[in-house]
C-alpha cells in the first residue's frame, strides 16, 4: 500500500480539499507556495501515462475547481500542472501556484509550513470552493 | 493569432507528431531532452484550467500514445507533464522525458538541436506510434 493509498484510506492524516469516486486532493506538506496541492487517483499506478483512459480523462476536470479556488484564495496569476513522481510509486499531479516562470521549480522551492499554517491554507481554499 | 495557432495552421513549420479535431502535438525546438513535445489545444485560451471541460477531458488521452512513443523511442524511464505558459498566451502541455528528478527542470535544461537532429527525433517517435 503506497503512502498515498494510506492517505486516501485515512490511515495517515491529510489536509483534504476534495474527493470523488476516482480521485483525492490534499495539500502538499512541503509546498513551493501556499496552496500547492496533490491530486491522486484512487488506484496504484506508478507512471501518469500508464493510468487507464477513464482516469486520464477526468483528472483535470476534477482538479479544475480546486485549481481555481487556489488561484482565487491567494491571488495567484495561475495554477499549473507538474508531474514528476520518482519518490512515491503512485501517479499524481501537482497543482502548482505560479506568478511567473520562477515558480515552476517546485523541487528547490520546497517550504515547511506549520500544521496551523496548513490548516489556514486549507480553510482559505475550501471557502472558495463553495 | 498566437504563435501556436500559426503552427497549427501551417503558417509556421513544425515537427508534427499527431493531430486530431481538438489538439496538435509537435516537438519543442528547445528541448530539455530529445523528444520533449508540446501538446496544444486548437483554441486560444491562455491558462490551462480555463480550457473548456471537453478539452481538459481529452488532452491527456490524446497525449498518451505520444508519451509512450517518446518513452520507447529513447528508452526513458517515463514521460511527464509540465505546464508553465508565461511566454505564449495559448495553453499547452509539455511532455517531458525524465529519467530522474533532475530532468524536471525544463527551463534550465533547454538545448538547441539542428533541424537534422529534430527531423531524426521526429522520425524515431513516429516509428513507435504506428
Amino acid at each position: 500500500m503506497t503512502l498515498f493509498s494510506k492517505i486516501i484510506a485515512g490511515e495517515i492524516p491529510s489536509y483534504k480539499l476534495a474527493e470523488n469516486a476516482r480521485f483525492y486532493a490534499f495539500l502538499d506538506i512541503f509546498p513551493s507556495q501556499p496552496g500547492h496541492t496533490l491530486v491522486v487517483p484512487k488506484i496504484e499506478v506508478d507512471k501518469i501515462f500508464d493510468l487507464p483512459d477513464t482516469y486520464l480523462d477526468g483528472i483535470l476536470t476534477f482538479a479544475k475547481p480546486i485549481a481555481h479556488a487556489i488561484q482565487e484564495a491567494f491571488g495567484y496569476n495561475r495554477v499549473n500542472i507538474v508531474t514528476i513522481g520518482f519518490e512515491v510509486p503512485h501517479a499524481h499531479i501537482h497543482l502548482v501556484p505560479m506568478d511567473d516562470m520562477g515558480d515552476a521549480d517546485i523541487l528547490t522551492k520546497k517550504s515547511k509550513p506549520t500544521p496551523e499554517e496548513l490548516t489556514e491554507v486549507q480553510k482559505k481554499i475550501l471557502e472558495k470552493m463553495v
